[in-house]
């Protein structure tokens, strides 16, 4: 090795030794007599010393040359610091240079190597590899190896094997859009990359693998959100013989050895809570559970009392804000104003408060003091509190209350990111009726098994069908999301045609797996988390984005080394295509 | 859980338990008052027992209704066996059953789902979820998980991190054909899918993430030959600061590791051969050192005596094979024959044998037996001996005499499947020349560096420069190659123009690595192991067909999914391209 310790090892023990270090100028502070040198490393930083007198003057020579990022060997002795800077794990000691080496220049960079950068994201991204120096985002790669380190050992230690499925596939209608891959050897055809490996661990299954795992590239070519990536990361699962109870207490155990083994935090029993109810009392099938605030209905109390914005609701729904009834008028009106932005759409907002002048609220003219203390018993509101109440069609008002309550979350500080709340959510509806098309859609996807006792519902009330689907929430964020799976080919069938597929589309694309489920098929299911989602959650941030090495942006564009990009008409034709730009 | 046991766990302690088993029927022997059942799972066999007497009558209606690889749920109790099977682990018990469930019934499969089946390849292919139900498949992906945990277990102790590195990346000419990907966002633009992930684990160093791995699907549109895959899986690595002694330390530490955890055998260092003496010496790259038969160039001896084929050769070399004196007629014309194949080329075989009567050659006319007795010494031959000698031009020869070496090395049974000889292979050339086009390519890529020393000679004799590359060769088979990389931005653009990148080209196609090296690149360098090839070498087979899940045919094709295959007109448009089968 170049170097006989790391920036990040040399102690008090330490002292007197001769050392080799390698590493980035991070800072030099030339005071003339003296030169300072912070040496960076992944491992940390040693600051090298340099005496204008005592030190051989090649020395002092090649320190003046040093600029920020230039990379050196600096060979020295370890000496015990007269001023100690406790904020790094080497503070106690440095290193007084007897040799100094410059192993490669480096030119400015073009923002400022350390946790709090002035790169916006353009040159950030363009300049990744210099992005990933800065400690904070080579933090969030290193917890995203433990994370996939620690989801390893626990899977092996439950004997699950992980088995690699392909990356070139077929592509299927069904769901987002496949990215696809033109064939050279096979002239019109086309591979596709998969949106997950869903059909091949089902295959698994049907061959005996029994418990299956990969931590597994995914692809879907959809319009990009914030935060959203064409490639992603999944841990995928599926098991053999099982029941959705012990699916739950696998993953489960899976997601608590990840909090106990990366950040130290140790849970019981991660509470559950039904599809229904998730909707009925967070409005959202991801609730954020870090506090409380559940809706409170009120739509037979508010009713036929001469409102007519309650009165031609579905719904009255709202929520208590405790310790708000001081809330400024202003303060009321960016609430009214957040709840009727385009993208929430709701028509109004009606406040009750309960403070020491008494009971007030929005629509005094059509309720008395009393009607609405009624109100507030039922949200079980006590005098500082303020109600926020909505009302219109259910659905609609319920999602418009659950960004009204997130919102209220993080102004009163209740959604710290160092706190987690997991809960699991079941019972989700089989099928969701698409106005657009006109038909059912798979809520997770075909392959999804009803529960045995709505199967009776498939034909008559198929919105009532509940499945055997569950999904893992943290935060408000859901993490993974799986399903007791169809393991019978007549009901698969039934599931296609109902989905609008026919007979011919189902088998032209799926007939491999049914033809799978005649030859012993097992009864199974499994689930899969979005490991980027995961990482980013863990680590305490809002964006997947640090948490993955070389990120596309928003446009799905690499602009590091400018992919996608236009390729040769050799190339085109040997692949048997034309570029066809309208 | 369906069950309380595996069909692999139950023994003698448990007799009496009761117990419940799920798996598929493998076996049923129905003698008329007793039916045996073999009931397999992932983890082993268990015998299941119906009594027609004792048993309820619709447990063994149910029996008698089951076939061949029918999913079964059976209660019973753990009994003692009579006779016992000491061939499985299960042997000592088995089941007397109480309740019996049929999970899934199953169609006859098409071949025997037993190590020895009678399936042929393509109908193996097309059923690969029968296919992995076979316990030498399945055994041989369970070692792949085996292989791939310890890889990871011991990179992670030897602070690497595995850092993922994208799919969608941009087409680069040099190397093997590209797998492109139509954007859709960006009109007549393509990702590529990464033929290796080069220059972003060069970018992790520059980054300074110090010891990067990965275990890492890669791609490669080649024309297919018997058993190679368009996706293939790398384990790949890059190191900062080292010089290669550190890596060939470093890595052969991995190998032993696995050879240690997964084998069970130790090693001590691996031997190293130059490049050169490898072709002197071997005739390839990859010897395989399993056995000796190591060449012996007798040239100068040959020539000269009135032979003409052997006066006109740039070299005469051949190999003593052991033993051999007493090979007949027929099978000294087979290794003729062999080393005439059109493949290999050479245009005639001499022989000269040490039998009981004395030594005799093929080319008696023209030697003495006193000379051939010089050249015996030379090969250290004794009495039983048989010298096979190839002549022509040096390179062309050697590797003629290689297959012939393989060839008889295989004859003589000395490549025995379970014994294992690493070995490095240092010192390659940096360049090759191209004839077809008529210039020189980098024999490993364009981002090795020349050796030091060597570097003078780029100009003048670039031939002659060595490079700080090396493989990793176990058997006769490269299992992994590397090198120590150009971190210097001058001599990387030297390498480009030697392999006749115009600027344009190289700032086009790489641009972003060489601005990379400006903004201070480390001193680092590499390796990766081609994990199927080591897994499948690892289970002692031929193919690494069976080391892949679901691989795809000699053509590119998986016939199960039936993919590649068409996509529709509308998802054509979408991606701005045009099929143009010409």
């Amino acid at each position: 090795m170049l170097r006989t310790h790391t920036c990040g090892e040399l102690r008090l023990q330490d002292v007197n030794k001769t050392v080799t270090l390698c590493g980035w100028v991070q800072r030099i502070r030339d005071k003339g007599s003296l030169i300072w040198i912070d040496l960076r490393d992944r491992y940390g930083l040693t600051q090298l010393m340099i005496e204008e007198n005592s030190s051989a003057e090649q020395i002092v020579l090649t320190a003046r040359q040093l600029g920020r990022e230039f990379v050196v060997k600096a060979v020295g002795t370890v000496i015990e610091r007269v001023s100690k800077n406790n904020k790094i794990d080497t503070g106690d000691i440095e290193i007084k240079v007897s040799e100094l080496e410059i192993l490669n220049p480096a030119k400015t960079p073009p923002f400022v190597i350390e946790d709090e950068t002035d790169g916006g994201d353009d040159l950030r991204m363009r300049y990744r590899y210099l992005d990933l120096r800065r400690p904070i985002v080579r933090q969030s790669l290193e917890l995203r190896h433990r994370m996939a380190k620690a989801t390893r050992d626990y899977m092996d230690s439950q004997g699950f094997l992980e088995v690699e499925t392909p990356v070139l596939i077929k592509s299927t209608p069904e769901g987002a859009r496949d990215f696809v891959v033109p064939s050279r050897l096979h002239a019109g055809e086309f591979y596709a990359l998969p949106q997950s490996p869903q059909t091949f661990k089902q295959l698994l299954m049907v061959s005996g693998f029994d418990r299956y795992f990969q931590i597994v590239k995914c692809f879907r070519d959809e319009d990009l959100r914030a935060d959203r990536q064409p490639e992603f990361t999944q841990i995928d699962c599926e098991m053999s013989f099982v029941n959705q109870e012990d699916i739950l207490n696998t993953f489960e155990g899976l997601v608590k050895h990840l909090f106990k083994t990366i950040k130290g935090i140790e849970f019981g029993q991660f509470p559950r809570m039904t599809y229904a109810d998730a909707m009925k009392y967070y409005g959202s099938d991801k609730p954020d559970t870090r506090f409380d605030m559940q809706f409170v209905e009120i739509t037979d109390l508010a009713k036929g009392k001469g409102f007519k914005v309650f009165d031609e609701a579905e719904i009255v729904v709202g929520i208590n804000a405790k310790g708000c009834a001081e809330y400024t008028r202003k303060q009321l009106d960016e609430l009214t104003e957040f709840v009727k932005k385009p993208q929430i759409g709701a028509k109004g907002l009606i406040y009750v408060r309960l403070s020491d002048e008494g009971i007030k609220s929005s629509v005094d003219k059509f309720y008395s003091a009393e009607q609405l203390s009624e109100w507030a018993g039922y949200f079980k509101a006590e005098k500082g509190d303020l109600l926020l109440i909505l009302a219109g069609e259910t659905d609609k008002t319920r999602k418009q209350l659950n960004e009204l309550r997130l919102e209220m979350g993080t102004r009163l500080g209740l959604r710290d990111k160092n706190v987690f709340k997991p809960l699991w959510v079941l019972d989700f509806p089989l099928l969701e009726w698409d106005e657009e098309s006109g038909r059912y859609h798979a809520m997770h996807h075909p392959f999804t098994s009803p529960k045995p006792e709505d199967i009776g519902k498939l034909h008559s009330r198929p919105g009532e069908v509940r499945a055997n689907a569950y999904d893992m929430v943290i935060n408000g964020v859901e993490v993974g999301g799986g399903s007791i799976r169809i393991h019978d080919r007549t009901l698969q069938s039934t599931m296609f045609r109902l989905l609008g597929f026919s007979d011919e589309q189902a088998k032209a694309q799926f007939g491999f797996l049914m033809d799978a489920f005649e030859f012993g098929a097992p009864p199974h299911g499994g689930i899969a988390f979005g490991f980027d989602r995961l990482c980013s959650l863990f680590g305490g941030a809002d964006s997947i984005r640090d948490f993955i090495a070389f990120p596309k942006n928003n446009a799905g564009r690499d602009v590091m080394i400018d992919s996608p990009s236009t390729i040769s008409e050799e190339q085109l034709k040997e692949l048997h295509i034309k570029v066809d730009a309208n």
